[in-house]
C-alpha cells in the first residue's frame, strides 16, 4: 500500500507522463498477489470484533473540520483530550473527525467507545481489506466502506479503504494514508458557498462517497491510456512474451477494478432502498447521481476487458503469424535450392565414359561431353529457379506477409 | 464527435455508398478510445450540480416549436428573451424548445432556472457522456437521455446525447449538434394530420424517443453490411492482419451498440412501471412498442456478435490452413528431392575400381562401369519420384487445399 | 422468404430428402443475412401505427372457417364485402378469418376497422418482423405473434410470422404466404369430433399456436440430421474449409433458431400468467403443454449447440493433426536420408591420396582404396536407416497417424 | 432404449466391469443423437390429448402392490378386469399399480378413464420423452415425472421416463421397461417394518422419486471412473483422434446428464412449494432430503464438466508438444548434417591444382594436397556436430521432451 | 480424508514450509476424484434416515464442555451414560458436546434419540458429504452443515464436515476426525472473558460456524503462494505438461474450492432471513459478518481462477513460442547452408573440359581452371552467408526470442 496520489487538480496527467516506461517497467506479476496478501493477512479464529493492528500501519493523525451554514474551523489536533473537548463544547456544530493511521490501539478503542462505532465495525476499519458496503445500526446511523483506487507507476491498482461513521451531527472518517483524495471536499467545506456547509452530516457522507468513486475514472482513463499504447506495441512491433505478460497484467488490473467497483454499485443500490430516516430523499437525488456513476464505471470496466480481449486474439494470431512467415521463408529457399542441388549432384556422378574395353559408352552421361552442356544445364537452373519464383509469387508469398 | 447523418429521408443508403474504402480505411483501433475518452474527461471531485461547458461544444442555437390541435408557428430565436417572451405569451400552446449546442454557460443556466431543470440533471444534459436513462422529478415530469447513432465512414459507431425534459405544456431537447435525426418528427408537426397534435408533451416525447430508437436499425444494417462484406473477403482473399483488425474493430463496434442499446430497453421498461399520473396508459402503448423494438435490437446486436464470432473461427482457421499449404509445398519437394540427392551423391563417391596393384576391384562401385549404369539410374531416379507423387496423391496433398 | 413447406402429413421427411447435396449445395453464409435484412427493411421515423406493405408482399386471399359444434362452413371469399356481409349475419357462430398476403392497403385498413385492431397491432402484422409475443388489448382480447420455421433446401432457417387477433366469437389470422403449416387445425374443425369446435375462439388460438410451435421438431431433426452428416464427414474425410464453413453456417441455424424460440417461451409464460377472463384455467391447462414444449424446444437447440461446438473441436484438432502428420513426413524422410547424403558426400571429397612427391598419403581417405570399401559402406548406410527407422517406430511415428 | 440395468444391489460395479473395452468400444457419436431421435419422433399437429403408441413399445405387463400397515399383497395380473375387479374390492387398502410396456391403446385408454388421468398426461406418459416435471389436478392429486438413468456399455447415458399418477388411495407408475430401478422400495413394501407401509400414497410417490434419484449416482460415479481412465490415458498414451472422440463424447454424456438433472431439481423445488392439502409438511421433509441430493447431483455435473473441459486443454497442449518434438527431430538432425554436407560438398569441388601451363596452382583448393587434410577434416567435422550438440543441449531439447 | 490440518496457532506457515517439493510432488490428477468418490459411495435405495457408518470412519470419542457466564467445565467421557448423567444433572448450564469419529452405530442411534436430532439430519451427519447447509426443525432448532478446509501437502483441498445441532442449551457437534480447527473457540471459552460464555447456543454455533469459514482464508493463501510459485516457473523454465498438469490441478482445486464456499454463503444468507425466534437480531450482527467473510472468500477464488486462466494463456503462448524458436533455428540453418551446398555441388560436377577431339572447351566449367576460382569461390560463398545473416538480423530472428 503505497502513498496515494497527491491530490492534484489535473489527476489524469500523472499516469499520462507514466506512459514511457510502459514496457520496460518491471513485471509485477500477472496473478493477483494483492488477493493473496490479504487472504494471508485475515486473522483466523479471533473474538468477533478482536481489534488487532495491521503490520506498516501508520501512527494515527487526527484532523478536525467543524462547520455549519456560517462557521467553518480546521484544525490538526495532536491530542486527542482536545479533540474531544472541543467537539463537546459544540454540539451545535457538524464535525468531521478525519482519522488518518491506525497505529495506536488504545485511541482506536477510545474512538470506539466515544462515538458509538459497534465493535465488528471498527474491526472492519482496521482490517482494511473490507469491500464496499453500507450498515445500518443503532437504527438510524451508517458505517460506510468506501476503496479509493490509484493507478500505480508499477501499473497495479493500488486501493485504500475509506471508512465512514456518522452520527446525528458528525462523520468519522478513516484511513490508513496521510494523502488521499477528498481535498476537493475539504475545499468545498472551506469554500463556505456550497449547500454541503447546509446539510446533515449524510450529505457530507455522500460527498465523500461521491469523490471516491469520481477517481475510478482517472484510474480507468490511465489503464484505457495503456491499453492504447499496447495495441500500438502490437501493430508495430513483434509479439513477444514481455508484450504478453503486459496484457495478461493489464487484464488483471481491469478484473481487480471490477471486483472494486462492482460492490460499490452494490453498495449504493442498498442505500438507495434505506428508509427516510436514515437517508432523506432529498440525499437520494444525489446517490441516484453516484448510482449513474457506478454503473458508468462498470460499462467502462466492461468495455476494457472486452478490448483486452481482442489484443489477445490479436497477439495470438500474430504469433501464428510469424511461424507462418518463418516456414515460408525456409520452404521458398529448400524448395528452390534442394532440387538444384539434386541436380548438380547428378552431374557430379562418376559413370564412367570409358568401357572397360576402351570403347565410348555414349549412354553413360553423355551431357558431361557436350561442348554446350554446362551453359545448358546452368539455363535448366535459371528455368527452374524461374519457375519456383513465380509460383510463389502467384501463392502471394514472396509480397504478403 | 463529428457532425451527425444528415436528416435525410433514406439512411440506410449512406452507409450503403460508404463500402467500398472498407478495407482501405484508416484502422481506427480495435480498443475503445471513446470509453476511455469519456473517462479522460469526466470532472473530479466537483460539486454535485456544478456545470461546466465541454471544451468543443458549440455555440447554442434556439429552436422554438409551438403548436396545438389546430395551430402551428415554427422560428429559430437568436435573441433568448424573444423566445422566453413568446413562450409565456401563449401559455396554451404546447412547445418543443430545441437547444442545440451549449457553449453558453449563462443560458444554460437560464435555461435550467426557466424551465425548472434539476441541476444534476443540466449536468448530465453538458457531460454529454449520460447513458440512457429516466429520472422523474417534481412528481411528474421525467427527465429522459437517449443516445443517437451513426455508423460513420471510418466505419466506427458515433454517438451524440439527445436529452429531454418535459413539463406540463413543453419538452425541452439538448443536443451538441446542429443536424440531427428528429426531422421526421418536425415534419409529422408541420403536417398537422397527426396525433402528435392532439396529444401531450410526453406523447412528443415518446415519438423523440422513438425516432432515435428507428435510427438504430441503418446502424446496424451498415454494421451487418460490413459484416458480409468481411465474409466475403475472408472466402475470397487470403487472411492478413488489416483483415483481423477489421473483425476485431467490427466486434468492438457491436459490443459499443450494445452498451447504448441496453440502457435504453432498460429505460423504456422502468417507464412502463411508471403510475399514470406521470406517463398515462394510452401512451404507454406506444412505449410498449419502443420496448418491442429496443428488444429486437439487442436480439441485432447479438445475432452480429455471434457472426464476429464465427468470421473469427474462420480465420483462425485459414491462417493454420495456409500453414498447412506451406509446409506441404514444402515436405512435398523435399522428400521428392532429398533422396535423389542421396542416390546421386552415392555414385559421386571416389571408391576406386583399381586396387593399387593394378587389378580391378569389382566390388567397387560396378555399377559405374556397366554400360547400361547410367540410364537405369536414371530410371531408378523416375520411380522414385513416381512413388512418392502416388503417396502424395493418395494422401490428398496433391489436389485439395 | 421463400414459399413456405407445403402442408404435407409428414413433414419430416422433406429434410431428410435433401441431405444428400448437403457439402455441395452453395454456401449462403455464415452471417445472419436475414437479420441484417430485416434491420435495413426496418422503417425509420414513421408515425407509429403507419401501415406500409413490404415489398414483395402477396395480393391477399381471404379464408373464412365458420363453425360450432353442429356446423361447418368453409369458403375462399373473393370479395370482403360478401364475407363481411356472411360474417354480419352469423354472430352465433365462431368465425376463423384466415387472411393470406398483405399486399391490398385498402383491405388492411378495412379488417383493421371491421375486426377493431390496433394499428399498432397491425403494424406489426404487416411488417413481418415481430418477435413471438402477446398482447392484451380492449381488457379480454389478444393480439398474439408466432414465428412458424421451416427448415430449406439452402440448409436455411426460414421463418414466417403468424398473427393472431381474438375476439368474442372470432379469430383473425395472418400470414403472408399461401401455403402454411396450420392444415391438420383445419383438419380437426372439418372432422368436427373434436373439442376444438365446442370451445371457444381462445382455444382456436391456442390451436393455431400449438401447430407452430410443433412444427418446430421437425426444423430441429433436419438440423440434428445435418449435424450428424456433418459429423461423419468430419470422421472419415479430411478437414477443409467448405466443411468449416457448413460447421458454422448451422451454428448460425442453431442461434437464429434459439433467437425465435426462446420469445415463444417467454410468450406462453406470459399468457399463463394471464387473468382467468382473458385466458380460462381450462385452457392454460393447454397453454401449460405448450410450455413444455417450447422449453423442450429450447433444450433441443442447446443440445444441438453444445454438439456443434464439439465438431468444432473435433475439426480444429483435425487441422492441427493433419499438420502434424505433414510434418512427420518430412522429418522421416530428411532425418534420414540428409545423413546419408552426407555420408556420401563424404566419399566424394578429392583429397588426393598422392602426395605431391609421388608417395602415397595413407591418411588421406585410405577407404577408398579398400577392396571392401564399397560394401562396407552400403552396410554402414543400411545401418543407419535401419536405426532411424527402429527410433521412429518406438515413437510411433511410423504406426499411428 | 436398452434394457435398464437389473435392479442389482451393487449398482456401481456394473459400469466398473465394463471400465476395460472404453478406448477400444465403437464411437457412438459425439452430437446428441438422441435429441435428435426425439425430435424426429414428436407427433406434429395432433390434437392435444392425442394416445399414439410409441414404436417399439413393449406390451404391458400389470403388476399390482396392495398394502396397509398391516397388509401386503402382489401380484401380476394378465386380465385388466380381474386386476380392476381386486381394486374395486379392496378400498380400505393402497394400491401401487406399477404398468410397464405400453403397446396396447385399448388398456391404456381404460387406465386413463378407470383411474382419472388427464388425456394431456397420459399423452406425456406414452410420448416418453417428457422432463421431469410435477403438475396438480383435480385439486390435489399428483403428476409426476422422473427421468431414470443407465451409463450403458456404450459409454452412452440411456434415459427411461417414469410417470406416476397419485390418487387419495393409490399410485400409477408407468414405465416403458420391464426392469427397472424400483426394488429397494418394492422389498420396502415388502419388508413391512418402515414407515412407508403406514404413509400415504403421496409418501410412495416421494420414495419412487427419491430411488430414481438416488440412482443418477452411479451413473454419475461410471462417468467420473471413466475421465479417469481417459486421464490415464492422455498422460501415458499418445494423442489421437479416438481419444479426442472419447473425451468429446464423454462431455456430451454429461451435458446430456445435466439436462436430466436439472428438471428434476426444480421439480422438487415445484413439489416444495405446493400447499399442504396436496403434499402434507412432513412428506416435504422428505422431499426437502431429495432437493439436496438433485443439488448435489448437480455439483457432480458442474465438477465432471470442469475436469473434462481440463483434459481437453491438456489433449490439446500434448498435441502441439508433439508437433514440437517432431521439429525438434527434424531441426537437430538437419541442423547437424546440412552443414556438415556443405563442408564435405566443399572438398568434391573439381578446381584444378594444375594451371593449363602445367603448374601447381597453390590458390586452388590446397587442402586437398596436404598429407593432413583428411584427419583434419574429420576432425572439423567433429567439431562442428560436437558443438552443435552443447547448442541443443544447453536449450534442453536433447534431454525434456 | 487424511487427517486435517492439526490445530496449530499459525496455520499459514504449514503450506508455506510445503512449497518447495511443488513440482516434485507426485501428480494427483486434474480431474476431481473426490467427487467421483463421494458418488461411488451414495447409498442408493435406502430408506430415507437410514443410519450407515462410512467405511473407514473413526471409533467415536466423546469431549463434553459445561459453561456458564460463572462455570466452566471440560472433559473427555469414555462412558456415554457418565456423560448423559452430568448433562442430566445439569440443566442449568450450557453444553456443548463434540462427537468426534462415528464409527458406533448404536451410539449414534442413541445420540440421535436423546438430543432430538432428525433421522435425515443423523443420515446427513453420517454421510459426511453434504454442502453447507441449514435446516430449522422443531420450530426453533437449527442443523447447521460447514465443511473444515484444508490444503495438503500433496496440493489437494481436503475437506471434512463439521454437523452442528443446537437446542435450547447445547451444542453438539459433528466431525470424523480427532484433530479439527476449533481449538481457537475452545480457548476463548476457556479464557471467560468473552461474549461467548454469556450468550445462548446459537452463539457458540455461530462462533464454530465462523472460525470455519475463517480457516478457508489460510486455505486460499496457500494456493495463492502455489498459483505465484506456478507464475515464477513459468517465467523461467520451459514449458512442460507436468507444469500444465500442475496449472490444471490448481484450478480443478480452485473450482472445488468454489463448491465449498457457495453453499456456506447461502446457508449464512438464509440463517439472516430466518425469523426473530430462531435466531435473534443481535446474533444475526455476527452472522452477517460471517456472510462478509463469505463473500470475501468468493471474491478471492474468482480472482485465482482469473490468474490460473492468464497462466493457461501464458503456458499456451510459450509452447508456441518454442516451436517458432525450433523452427527459426532450422530455418536459419537451412537457408544458410541449403544454397551453399547447391554452389559447392556445381563445381563438383564432371563437366569436360576437353572435347573428344582433344580441343579444349572453354564453355564448360572454365571458372574450375581459373588460378583465382577457388578463393572466389569462398569470397562468393561468404557473400551468401553476411547476406542471409544480415537479412536474418533484420528480421529479428537472430536477437529476439
Amino acid at each position: 500500500m503505497t502513498t496515494a496520489s497527491s491530490p492534484s487538480p489535473e489527476p489524469t496527467t500523472a499516469p499520462a507522463a507514466e506512459q514511457e516506461p510502459l514496457v520496460e517497467a518491471p513485471l509485477t506479476g500477472i496473478s493477483d498477489r494483492a488477493a493473496t496478501q490479504q487472504a494471508r493477512e485475515q486473522q483466523v479464529g479471533q473474538r468477533p470484533g478482536t481489534l488487532t493492528i495491521r503490520e506498516g500501519s501508520l501512527p494515527p493523525r487526527l484532523f478536525l473540520i467543524s462547520y455549519s451554514a456560517h462557521f467553518f474551523a480546521e484544525q490538526e489536533y495532536h491530542s486527542y483530550e482536545e479533540l474531544w473537548a472541543y467537539y463537546q463544547a459544540h454540539p451545535d456544530l457538524k464535525h468531521w473527525l478525519d482519522v488518518r493511521g491506525y497505529n495506536n490501539l488504545a485511541l482506536m478503542q477510545r474512538l470506539m467507545q466515544d462515538f458509538g462505532i459497534h465493535p465488528l465495525h471498527m474491526e472492519d476499519v482496521l482490517g482494511d481489506y473490507q469491500r464496499a458496503k453500507v450498515d445500518v445500526f443503532d437504527d438510524n446511523r451508517l458505517f460506510l466502506v468506501s476503496r479509493m483506487t490509484d493507478f500505480t507507476a508499477q501499473l497495479e491498482i493500488d486501493d485504500d479503504q475509506l471508512s465512514l461513521v456518522t452520527g446525528s451531527n458528525f462523520v468519522v472518517s478513516f484511513q490508513d494514508d496521510y494523502d488521499d483524495c477528498l481535498d476537493s471536499v475539504r475545499n468545498r467545506l472551506r469554500s463556505g458557498f456550497t449547500m454541503i456547509r447546509h446539510k446533515s452530516p449524510i450529505y457530507l457522507a455522500y460527498a465523500l462517497t461521491d469523490v471516491v468513486l469520481d477517481h475510478y475514472y482517472p484510474t480507468m482513463a490511465a489503464i484505457g491510456d495503456y491499453i492504447e499504447i499496447l495495441e500500438d506495441r502490437i501493430f508495430n512491433g513483434r509479439p513477444n512474451r514481455r508484450l504478453l505478460s503486459r496484457i495478461l497484467q493489464m487484464k488483471k488490473d481491469i478484473v481487480r477494478f471490477r471486483r472494486l467497483v462492482y460492490p460499490e454499485r452494490e453498495k449504493i443500490a442498498e442505500i438507495l432502498r434505506l428508509p427516510e430516516n436514515v437517508v432523506p430523499e432529498e440525499t437520494k437525488v444525489f446517490f441516484k447521481d453516484c448510482y449513474d456513476h457506478a454503473i458508468q464505471a462498470m460499462d467502462l470496466a466492461e468495455s476494457y476487458r472486452e478490448s483486452i480481449s481482442s489484443l489477445m486474439d490479436l497477439y495470438l494470431s500474430d504469433q501464428s503469424n510469424r511461424m507462418n512467415e518463418v516456414m515460408k521463408v525456409l520452404t521458398i529457399i529448400s524448395s528452390i535450392f534442394i532440387p538444384l542441388s539434386f541436380v548438380v549432384g547428378l552431374y557430379g556422378m562418376n559413370f564412367q565414359r570409358e568401357n572397360p574395353d576402351g570403347t565410348i559408352n555414349h549412354l553413360n552421361m553423355p551431357e558431361l561431353y557436350e561442348p554446350w552442356g554446362y551453359p545448358a544445364l546452368l539455363g535448366l537452373l535459371a528455368l527452374i529457379v524461374a519457375g519456383q519464383l513465380i509460383y510463389f509469387y502467384r501463392k502471394g508469398w514472396l509480397t504478403n506477409r
